[in-house]
């Protein structure tokens, strides 16, 4: 059995509709479907979800808003009449009309989007609706109660196909609550573990992720497979990718995600995996991603290690001045503390003066413009000379590298460049090992 | 003005004696001479230092040590006779055989091989004795007054050659005062320093430093020029070089020093000198030098760097624990703490109990058997490629890298490998950088 999740834009229209159609009846075991609220149409068109929040916004300060749910009642309807759906609408859009004017909170009304989403997939499928709110369980602090959404979904969820809403549950007394973060994402990611199925399919309007971000790169490569960590290094530097707390439940119970693309179903797409899982034919490297605007503190003391509370002391600096620390690379003798250029931003001559008093150094300096390059792939362990090649890109362009840092993992290597050097030495590192190979 | 400072071996014997002479001989700004002790002649033969420690031992608890003094007093009068000195210490050494019986200090006592050594140098040279308790002056705590002795040093040495006793000084009371490490290094730089002279040469018994181990490296090249960063550099990672204090004084009034080879008077030395008078025709990598057994404590926690509190936590762990951290590699997500396997030793399960205790990681591993490689260079930072070429090396050879550590400044960088890889990637690194240029 397969979890399938219909993004926005697979959901947009009557014609996207069908192709949500096409897909499933193209595999048996797609049983299970999340869909999300109807998204842009074109680039001039509005997600429905951002116009229920401008709703909420006028309905509940009583200035109209009549207009924008008009639209959105609109969009539905158009829906239901051009696939010529059992379903009618009509009325509950009026009574929801109703509701959004009353005291309800903004989850409600936001959430209502995936419902009638969903209503309209159901009856067009011919699957059963079964309501988030039914089976996503919230406690009163708004967390997910994941024992009893365990056990909601696989009381309810059996032997047939559903369609199910995305973005939202409720807790016990009814009181519609939204995932903060990740939509609908997080929804089939919930269903999939509570059912334990074989995959999480996951379509978007994109077939897959991509090697290195098209902005800088020209038509790079697809990811074919991707592991959960990988993915997790690649969306921490900057990576497009789903969100991490969205994949989460699945990645507990190791099931794979397979993000598709409902324009293009036959396109292989990536398939997030655990560690185990990956095969060897894979690049060496699986991507490339990376971040601007760090600042470099280098501070440099003679005989530093003989100092045992030093890296302490100089961590507590930061620390108290709520600054993260996102690496200290260091050499003989000196130390480069990595954070955010933002983080740092008015506190710099601060930090200077407080390293000087608890740290006693013999010398301070501050470089801000640093970016990080991360490169990315489970397959570096066990080959050697990955090191080699991403310097040897490097060095080719001319790139002068200001810091590295690489753990003993091999699961990446992090390359500090100028900020002005960002690009370039993306495209050169990602020359290397996808158009070299 | 030079300061030259001949060591053990170069006064081992009435033939090296000869050889000092026409060094000396051969440059009239070689005016300051200062000698340490005779040491051996041949494999089979003993220090003299070594045995006025033994004869201490042996006279303070009064059980004979004459026959050790016998061997030590023959040393003297052989060189003595044999160069057919005008000076005679017969009775001089009888007389300090006796007050090594009475109650002195071990400090005096060993002082006594370069006392008597410079006696036989003043005397075959035709210059002046000093001897250093009148000019190195100690305070109450046995640590040197640099202010006094730079005063004294300025009223005795002037307008004449000097011979002068290194390895010690004495208090004002008189008593004397060995230095506890660098020897008669140390008075030659703290000489140098004084005097504002133009150069510090250094005579042993080898043609300067070498590029790498010559136990790991075939006949591995010597090094011209170094900085005295680099050479901190290359002695913190295990070279056999000049101590670092002896160097100290001439460090800071920037004064080379160079390093030179009694028996082979016209090789070029090694010529250690402040950052800026480096000379660009030189290698780009200075030197390799490498330290085996080191253990990584590897932790891993998702969204590190968003507990601000992380590292300081981590680092406290190791300080309690009195151990010292001397790398901090980091991924994303992970973190590798570099320390010294001795440090760790029977502590390994009380580090990671207080390490889950306090950081709450989701990971950690404990890997002993690294070893580190500090490539080292002043004119790594110029050239770019330095890494890609480093790693380029260790791929050739399949050596799986650890960890990697660079920081901002490209003076040197520090390779972690097994401790079964240490030999074969000194060897390839070595070769890359100096077979192949």
């Amino acid at each position: 059995m397969k979890v399938t999740k219909f993004g926005g834009s697979s959901c947009a229209a009557a014609s996207q509709f069908s192709k949500v159609k096409a897909i499933i009846e193209a595999d048996s075991e797609r049983k299970i479907v999340v869909v999300s609220a109807p998204g842009k149409r074109d680039d001039t068109d509005h997600k429905i979800t951002d116009m229920l929040y401008l709703c909420h916004q006028f309905m509940q300060i009583g200035i109209g808003g009549d207009e924008v749910y008009d639209s959105i009642s609109e969009r539905f309807l158009t829906i239901q009449n051009e696939l010529d759906l059992k379903i009618d609408l009509t009325e509950e859009l009026e009574e929801t009309r109703k509701l959004l004017k009353s005291d309800v909170k903004v989850d409600f009304t936001v959430s209502r989007g995936e419902y009638f989403s969903a209503k309209l997939m159901a009856s067009y499928l011919g699957c059963q609706f079964v309501d988030a709110a039914e089976i996503i369980r919230f406690n009163q602090n708004n967390q997910l109660d994941t024992v009893q959404t365990k056990q909601l979904i696989r009381e309810k969820i059996k032997d047939d196909c559903f369609v199910i809403p995305g973005f939202y549950g409720a807790k016990a007394n009814g009181e519609i609550v939204t995932f903060p973060r990740g939509g609908s994402d997080i929804t089939g990611s919930i269903l999939a573990a509570a059912l334990g199925v074989d995959e999480y399919e996951n379509w978007t309007d994109v077939s897959g992720f991509l090697a290195a971000d098209p902005r800088i790169v020209d038509n790079p490569k697809p990811l074919r497979r991707v592991t959960y960590e990988e993915l997790r290094e690649l969306s921490y530097m900057g990576a497009n990718v789903l969100h991490e707390e969205s994949i989460l439940p699945a990645r507990q119970r190791n099931i794979p995600i397979h993000i598709l693309n409902t324009n293009a179903p036959n396109d292989a797409g990536t398939l997030i995996v655990p560690r185990a899982k990956r095969q060897d034919e894979d690049f060496v490297v699986t991507g490339i991603a990376g971040l601007k605007n760090f600042t470099v503190i280098d501070v440099e003391k003679y005989h530093m290690t003989e100092d045992i509370s030093f890296f302490r002391k100089l961590c507590s600096v930061f620390e108290a001045n709520n600054i993260s620390i996102h690496h200290m690379p260091s050499s003989i003798d000196r130390v480069s503390i990595i954070v955010n250029e933002k983080e740092m931003k008015g506190l710099e001559k601060k930090i200077l003066e407080e390293i000087d008093i608890y740290c006693s150094p013999d010398m301070i300096e501050i470089t801000g413009g640093l970016s990080l390059i991360a490169v990315v792939g489970e397959n570096m362990a066990l080959r050697s000379g990955v090191s080699s090649r991403v310097f040897g890109s490097l060095a080719d362009e001319e790139v002068n590298i200001r810091m590295i840092s690489q753990g003993s993992s091999e699961l990446n290597i992090i390359v500090g460049v100028a900020n002005e050097d960002f690009e370039k030495s993306i495209q050169a590192i990602y020359n290397k090992f996808f158009e070299d190979e």
